[in-house]
């Protein structure tokens, strides 16, 4: 596998470092370090001051990709960290086979032997009685090794802001255990490395990757996933719809550093060659076992899109443009019987929480257009998802709820308010929104707005888009544009919301900046490549000052040597 | 002059057309209309039924370089539109040959000719005693061509809301009356078509060119102009610095469309070798009529960036990041005086009244870095540019407030309420502002989400950012995302504040989009080029689903056959 000629074994200018926990000592978690280079002033008379400079500390999604130290294989997955954790646990038993039907059977098949990822595991499940979702051990009191390796990884920069700590491991079983965040932790994905949604905590970013029919092969997918995790993905959902869906799925996982999501009714539709009507309860269910027991963390699951609203479609201008909510109205409407997903949301539950998969209620009829925003149905539908994660609480599943959509900038905060209401503070999972329809090809922009904005509201991670939402699937030069938009959405809100930490690496940028140190101001930015590139293209030389202004204009000059006048 | 190989004289599905004043019948406005196909639905038995649809309106800033029926050429410069509007008027009069020294310097030297823009016309200036500008016009009740030409033009797809029109001429006069508007119409550029900026009409773009000692030829400079307006810039800032500025601002006037900016200051420094020190009141005079007699429509000035400013950049982390700022206050230090144009602001007025040129008050002081947002000095200078925009309003001259800048989310509605408060409102006219530093190479989009946030609050007219900002000088095609990335921040902002007429495009998408109407997505999309390529490139058909999902997982077919079943 080739991931586009870059080298995914460093960050330039940074070095990769590990923490280490106290209470489970072998918690190891991994961040990128930016060293930078000291402030040297000369002054009139030739004396000259150098002020080193600390280094700042970026919360790093890239897993051991980029540590110099680990040599990484796809042929054989990632290490699996979290192996030691799952064996010391009473709570947890390993199968000895898989137990889904759709699973036996791909297994069983020798044809699929060379698209078939080697490397095997047998599943793990909870024993039975027991209760292992990390929101069952949270409400028990239990800080598990997740909860401490993501109190570490939250607490960035805390040196530059003297102190210790600002999220200690016990606010995050506390956040855990009241629902307000969740950790995505099957334990059969130990290839992922914790992480936290809740917005208490840092915003964070879903990507979406995925064949369709029509496109795609496995090895383009795992470049994608590991791609968008070198950006900064912090979650990773594989929509994929075409051939091989299992398989391709296998790769990813065992190859994501990042929690890995799915659509579990896209390939259930596929079981019956795309047709709605001969989806069932049985197919869906075996679906969900058979994802779980290969590591998904967390399952898109539309209960909330039920039969009634369906009757609301023609209200609007752009009906249902969720899959997953169109395909399960379609079905409601074929069959005259309530969504299967919400009859059956108790049996759900029960096997997720075998598997500690997080769900993540679906908007199903979340607005595809700004003149379908907050409307009817939207909100008809959210009340919906506010009962289900009661139901799903008293099972101890982890829920994720998600948002819209094409939303005006003047409606977003509504949407916040009343998911925060109606779905008991559950962390809000929202697609942009886009706020305005006008732009396709720059709809990472149109969304990014308002996902900065419903992200400063509370909104805890942020579903990126690329530049090709509404024409064609990304690439993976569209999958870095979309993390990297998505980054700066997700960072500004944590500048709004005042999150510790955060505003180090602006400071350090700018003081770059004012010192003309123009390798750090690369290293510390979301894109070094392209900065560099931008800069490099058009510089002469590396005096004080840039092509943008030239030397007798630049601002930055003229202010030093009024700064050092007047400071006299 | 090439233009990147884009047909100018048209943009996809659309057509030029012209709407003809009433009070004054030889106001033309242009505009386009996008020209859209029917909706065709055909029933499970064959009944087919189409419904048209009706054109969308689109307000345009390319002049008549997208008219079919008009020819262009640079060499002879743009339909001198206004010329005749200036004819009737008995308050101008033509000079007999130009007044500034610099400018008679430049006419006389031959060795210039090869460069010289050939088509020349004597300047306009106000008669003796009388009070020109549009404010001056407003305040005595009269209806301008002007003003009833932006009427027009502001008033886009009444049709589509039932009403014959949402501004009226009278509207616009009482907000230039009352300084809350702004009509930037030197009378020596009778090339432009007349635009408004201010709270109560669509917001407005402007685009930065310009070339510095290092780079950037002429050509290049108006390929930028020409360009900027093509894909919706409103205004056009001219910031070059390097060689040749007179005659490459010249060629870029009679060749722009829309109201064309500049920082005097620039130049002025120019013709001191760069040495702040030397710069002089009398130098900065004559450039202010030298440009102003070319008709640059609105110049920004530095008058607020005062002495006691320049003892607070030690409180910075980025000192002063505004070029005009820094020099301003560099030359007060080294002079120990206060701003020349401080002191020298009723002069200024006075100039700038003779030939209705607007004053853009520059934000020396804005931050230049998240730390330095909202702070002492920031907010002092606001305080002086309220001071000033009241004098400048006793001459007539129409005022536009400078705003940052770099400021983080959750301080940007502070900038826009003491905006508002301090300068009585006068159209407050923001860079950005960039919502975090450390994304160089993304800037536009770090600060497009501040550009619709502080629009929505408020701010008449965005300043648009590059992905080249910090970094280099834009290309034309920076050029073309920078506009895009700003059309998307004020039409969002539109949306927001609820402006009408903003949402029928968006209308107009999205239910192109239900129908699967491609063509009718790219033509009525801001970058029709773009979305249209994206699309191509990974489509196979044209069949009523798109790669993303491929036929069996389409959301919006699958909702449409549930639409037809729930409505029976």
């Amino acid at each position: 596998m080739t991931i586009d000629n870059i080298n995914l074994h460093s960050y330039p200018g940074s070095e990769k470092t590990y923490m280490h926990g106290e209470i489970h000592p072998d918690v190891k978690v991994g961040m990128r370090r930016v060293i930078l280079t000291p402030t040297v002033k000369v002054a009139p008379d030739g004396t000259k001051t150098v002020r080193e400079n600390e280094p700042v500390y970026v919360y790093d999604t890239s897993g051991v990709y980029t540590d110099p130290d680990v040599t990484t294989d796809i042929n054989r997955g990632l290490p699996r960290i979290r192996e030691q954790w799952n064996a010391r646990r009473d709570d947890l038993e390993q199968l000895p086979e898989i137990t889904s039907e759709y699973g036996r059977q791909r297994e069983a098949d020798r044809s699929l032997d060379a698209i078939r990822f080697a490397n095997r595991h047998r599943p793990l499940r909870a024993k039975q009685g027991c209760r292992i979702t990390q929101m069952d051990l949270a409400r028990r009191g239990i800080i598990t090794p997740e909860m401490e390796y993501v109190a570490i990884r939250e607490n960035m920069n805390c040196a530059a802001l003297g102190i210790k700590s600002y999220i200690t491991p016990e606010t995050v079983r506390e956040e855990v255990a009241a629902g307000r965040a969740v950790i995505p932790a099957n334990p059969n994905h130990p290839e992922a490395e914790p992480m936290i949604i809740g917005r208490k905590f840092a915003v964070k970013l879903n990507t979406n990757i995925g064949n369709s029919a029509l496109s795609s092969g496995i090895e383009e997918e795992v470049s994608k996933a590991v791609w968008s995790c070198y950006w900064g993905g912090d979650t990773l959902m594989d929509l994929s719809t075409g051939a091989n869906i299992h398989e391709t799925r296998e790769w990813i996982i065992r190859n994501c550093p990042v929690p890995v999501g799915t659509v579990p009714v896209y390939q259930a539709l596929e079981k019956v060659d795309g047709s709605v009507e001969r989806l069932s309860w049985e197919i869906y269910r075996d679906t969900l076992i058979e994802q779980a027991e290969q590591g998904v963390d967390y399952f898109t699951i539309h209960a909330g899109a039920l039969r009634a609203h369906a009757d609301m479609i023609n209200e609007r201008l752009t009906g249902i443009v969720s899959r997953g909510g169109s395909i399960m109205t379609r079905w409601a409407v074929i069959h005259n019987e309530e969504n299967f997903l919400y009859t059956h949301f108790d049996e759900i539950c029960e096997i997720l929480a075998q598997y500690d998969v997080a769900v993540s209620l679906g908007d199903g009829l979340r607005p595809g257009s700004i003149h379908d925003a907050n409307d009817r149905s939207q909100f008809l539908e959210l009340d919906v998802l506010g009962e289900l994660t009661e139901k799903a609480w008293v099972h101890g599943v982890q829920v994720l709820i998600e948002g819209p959509g094409h939303v005006p900038m003047q409606k977003i905060q509504e949407n916040m308010d009343r998911q925060l209401d109606k779905c008991h503070e559950a962390p809000f999972y929202t697609l942009g929104p886009l706020t305005t329809d006008i732009a396709p090809g720059y709809d990472h922009i149109t969304s990014a707005i308002g996902a900065a904005q419903i992200a400063w509201a509370g909104t805890a991670m942020i579903c990126y888009v690329t530049p090709k939402e509404h024409l064609a699937l990304p690439n993976l030069d569209d999958v870095r544009q979309g993390v990297i938009t998505y980054k700066i959405a997700a960072h500004a809100a944590d500048l709004a919301k005042g999150y510790p930490g955060a505003q180090v690496r602006d400071d350090a940028m700018s003081l770059a900046r004012y010192d003309f140190r123009w390798k750090d101001q690369f290293n510390l930015s979301l894109d070094p490549e392209k900065a560099r590139r931008y800069y490099v293209e058009s510089h002469r030389d590396d005096d004080h000052f840039c092509t943008m202004c030239g030397p007798n204009f630049c601002a930055m000059r003229i202010s030093q040597s009024t700064a050092e006048e007047c400071a006299k």
